[in-house]
């Protein structure tokens, strides 16, 4: 425990329990300490520091006030979660946080009976508390449910939708708006408007002091007595007339940060008998820490730094991150091709489109975290002539599959999917995981789906999406670091449904070939020396596109090769589904032929360094090399033998 | 045109052109006349009527104030659109809806250059009018975006969404809510009872007549004047905070069916330099026609029907429809088992929960056009211990499918999903198709994916479900009837990831298995006498399960047959994709078998007879036999002659 911070009062917290056994005015100092033990641990993990930097007094004042874990706490998305991880019975691991076997960067039900509702996509909190609020009520159980969500997460139609049903919770429903009028990126839109109006209106600035006062003053008979209620949560303050049409009892806006407004009006919501209730909070992202303050993005997500410094350990130089080779070569095709737009749903920079929108501001579309809205828009642009970019990750695009299906694909409407983190993500873990986008849009009528297999195809691919005007076209590319190939000067348009082999570099191998789709290429590389080096001659293809097939690649390496290994980072009814489902309905696999497909497997896998995660997942070199032998092995051993 | 309806200035109008050189008075006779030439055609087709109905003068209107088709307008749904089909051309063919070959029953870009975005699922149009007016912004271009959305569509956190972000598109969009309280079944939730309150407050009763007054005086100088504007749209007239909020300038509520009130309204919004505007319409579903009036549901879909009385024609007795069948099975298993809900996204009838909820109403949720929240909701009533069915149209399903991975898959959770809807349609069409939910739960971990073969498995699967506790569970069946086999009198409970050997009676055939996943079961069967009667020796397998797979059974049958072929309503990368996964992977047919998968061909197919459909995608008995008999030929000519 040498150089963290002294921690006396925080020290005696192990659960909620024990915090409720301190008086109200210990709260100050037990937040202090709470804040000091996250900076340090963040410190020595990385992680995102900003958001639970500003919920540090929220935390300890729920736990406080409610009865966790009979009552739920859900916080939405889940990465401001780390304080309450700290007081709830998990301080001792707080410092393997995002480390392989260590505790989860979100919430997680495996982890802790004080995360009732795992999360780590936004907006899912008050649907989830609803469901508790309505099993408890259905059971005659007193438990409520409490959703903090923040401003951001609130431009999600998820929310609207869960908002537009709390009404029949009553008073088991609690959503806390934990305003800081900040996501990952400034948040958009009408509703954040809405909110900055309250929030900056006079009576908000007057009535900072003047919410204590009523808290005060406020008995609970008076809070149950309808009227009252309803001149408390209607007239006095400064707004919430959104939230009342929708059917709740809107308190706010209190300051976050202030225990003695905090605790009160919470001790209030608490004992209502009105509900459901939405208490407006407003805190600042990365209150408490100087440097975190002072950045524009509050050290929303942060490698591990010094905590004295505040300064961040840099990555060492090494090749261009895939979003910002993307970002960057959308950029300058645009300089040419006025009709090139891009829409990015509240990722601007995790997904490049920074870059793009700093050269053309006015074709980059930020929609808020709208994944939804963003696809159908770039539908609409696309039905108008323009040549949209959706630049979403693999497992945010989940979150709009209907409008692709639907709005996209049927309609056969060129709208560019740039698909980044596909495949496994690292520490953010199996909810940011990349797997299942080629299966569910490979399935698609239309659709072009492609995999980047290092940052160069990527140009290329960026390139060939930007020039296909015939109908959808997607592309994946993992997270994080290229693999140091030189871009291109100049891209080249590829023809849809070819791919190409690598390996070996003229002609071809004979007795394994191996079909790649997206950067496990380089491991198939890999493998392919090795299996040389034991005399098994191999071809190594890059297939470039799951949809539509290189059928007549596929046709020539199926009938000279013995083995044919299909690989890629993706779920089941990928490539390799399609592949075999071709060579299977034409019969090219009639008279028998050694297929394998590798692929990652059927289980959400935990938070790890990706390279341990494809381990796991059994797609580095070895476990091709592994495969093939087994294969060829299974030739002469047998079939009954080779299986068991 | 026998007995077809006397329309003397309808047959001047064959395109808004047209329209637009009739004088406004005489809008209301064009309005009864398009009111009854579209009763007489849907008389004579069946479809979408009660929507149709409301929206006649407000279509006319429309067209008669905007330069379609520059301007964009689109219809949110699209089954209002009868109306505008017959203003804008395809009068002709309006007594082909819905029917094979013939117009769509909702809007398509294919079908016209008036319907400049389609639909069919809600809440799109508000997404895609962005979409143009962004495009038309950027280059410049005059035209603007007119969507026409319902408020039972405004349910759907994808409308919400889209009015986030609408600002930016200043005066070039035109939201025009079409406010008939009622969607397919009655609203749900606070949007519905705040826009309630709007329509019955005192004000707006008593500005029915004061609408056309303020319409008059408003010279357009005084609406472009922000100011006046701003006083007009948010002081004068009874609500629209909400709107307000979110960005727009609210105008209304305004009686829909009241031209005198409608157009000078819509004139002004059209020349306004703000915006974007939201034009609340109060109209009535089933407007003008009597028996549609005086009905519950409006005549929201209707068979054909008898144009004097009403009277619709009724589908003859016969098995019960699969719906009904989950229903009652599950409003049955609920009596004994007080942890059963049901949820569904708007669709009480149609999924059959509402048989659930006559029997249970404290334990149906009818959450609105939600499905997002829907099966998140469920998740958190599964996490507190019930046991919850979310009964969701396959092609609604994919609006829920980051639930449904995020939510439910990753956190393992016990969410039950009854997905109708599963396979061809009919005369909805692609849009409505439940084509690829085998595709995108199989790929999950942990889920187990089952479709039943007839209305007797599905009362099994239901219990199955029920009673399955473990993780999530999902059972596909199709629309419509079932096949007419005896309901069993007490559920079974299925061995999960088992399938049954349902030809021959005893044993097993040697020379082709069929194995078949869902209703596709009876065309196998024939298949199979077919097979036999030329003298192949043939088993037929239900497979029940898509995942997890009956390993045990696929071995046994590819171990002992010369040909296997899978069969199901579903797109690529379903069963067929993983029992070839299976068998390649475990080197089962290293040594070579044929095996063919039939499945949903790679195209969006037309509405039409669902088994002219079944025809069109090739999975009905003769295109079994010709499989199999195609395989076997393949085996003596050779695989070059074969393919060839």
């Amino acid at each position: 425990m040498n150089n963290r911070p002294d921690t006396p009062l925080l020290d005696t917290v192990d659960t909620p329990h024990d915090l409720r056994k301190l008086k109200k005015n210990q709260l100050r100092q037990l937040s202090d300490e709470l804040r000091a033990e996250m900076i340090d641990a963040v410190g020595s993990t990385g992680g995102h520091l900003g958001s639970g930097l500003g919920v540090v007094e929220l935390t300890a004042a729920i736990h406080y006030v409610f009865d966790t874990p009979e009552d739920k706490l859900i916080f939405d998305v889940g990465h401001q979660a780390y304080p309450h991880k700290i007081l709830t019975g998990r301080r001792d691991r707080i410092r393997t946080l995002r480390q392989g076997g260590g505790l989860s960067g979100f919430t997680k039900r495996s982890e802790s009976e004080y995360d009732p509702f795992g999360a780590a996509h936004s907006s899912t909190s008050i649907s989830a508390g609803l469901g508790f609020a309505i099993a408890n009520k259905l059971n005659d159980k007193p438990g409520k449910a409490i959703a903090v969500i923040g401003d951001g997460a609130m431009s999600a139609g998820m929310a609207y939708e869960a908002m537009n049903n709390a009404e029949q919770a009553g008073n088991r429903l609690v959503v806390i708006l934990n305003d800081n009028d900040m996501s990952i990126a400034p948040p958009v839109g009408g509703l954040s408007a809405y909110l900055a109006r309250m929030v900056s209106s006079s009576e908000y600035l007057g009535l900072r002091s003047l919410a204590s006062k009523v808290a005060r003053k406020l008995s609970r008979k008076v809070w149950n007595g309808l009227e009252k209620a309803e001149e408390y949560t209607r007239g006095m303050v400064t707004g919430g007339t959104l939230f009342e049409e929708l059917g709740f009892y809107y308190v706010g806006p209190i300051d976050g940060h202030n225990l003695d407004h905090l605790i009160p009006v919470l001790e209030n919501v608490r004992d209502s008998e009105q509900g459901p209730v939405l208490v407006h909070v407003v805190t600042q992202k990365g209150k408490g820490y100087e440097p975190a303050e002072a950045s524009a993005d509050k050290y929303h997500g942060v490698a591990k730094f010094d905590v004295v410094t505040g300064k961040q350990k840099k990555s060492s130089g090494g090749p261009p991150n895939y979003q910002n080779v993307f970002g960057e070569t959308l950029a300058k095709l645009a300089e040419t091709d006025k009709r090139i737009c891009a829409i990015t749903a509240a990722m601007p920079s995790g997904t490049g489109v920074d870059k793009f929108a700093a050269a053309h501001p006015d074709r980059a579309f930020d929609v808020g975290i709208a994944e939804q809205h963003g696809v159908t828009f770039a539908a609409g642009l696309a039905a108008q002539g323009m040549r949209p970019f959706a630049a979403i990750y693999s497992t945010f695009l989940q979150r709009a599959y209907d409008q692709v299906v639907h709005d996209v694909a049927i309609q056969n409407l060129p709208v560019r999917f740039a698909i980044d983190r596909a495949g496994l993500v690292g520490a953010d873990g199996a909810t940011h995981a990349g797997s299942f986008d080629v299966t569910y849009l490979a399935t698609l009528p239309n659709f072009v789906v492609m995999a980047a297999a290092d940052e160069a195809e990527l140009v290329h691919m960026t390139y060939t999406a930007a020039e296909y005007d015939e109908g959808p076209i997607a592309f994946r590319y993992p997270r994080g670091a290229g693999t140091g190939v030189p871009l291109p000067e100049t891209p080249e348009k590829l023809e849809i449904g070819k791919g190409r082999i690598v390996h070996p570099k003229e002609g071809m191998g004979k007795k394994v070939a191996i079909l790649s789709l997206g950067t496990r290429l380089a491991e198939a590389e890999k493998a392919a020396e090795e299996l040389e080096a034991k005399g098994l001659s191999t071809t190594v293809a890059d297939m470039r596109f799951a949809k539509p097939l290189d059928t007549e690649l596929i046709d020539r390496l199926m009938r000279s090769h013995e083995v044919v290994v299909t690989i890629e980072e993706a779920a089941i009814g990928g490539l390799g589904a399609h592949v075999l489902t071709y060579a299977s309905d034409t019969g090219l696999t009639d008279a028998g032929l050694k297929v394998r497909t590798m692929r990652l497997p059927d289980l959400f896998q935990d938070h790890d360094d990706p390279a341990k995660q494809y381990d796991e997942a059994g797609l580095n070199a070895p476990h091709i090399v592994e495969t093939v032998l087994k294969a060829l092995r299974h030739n002469s051993a047998g079939v009954e033998e080779a299986r068991a």
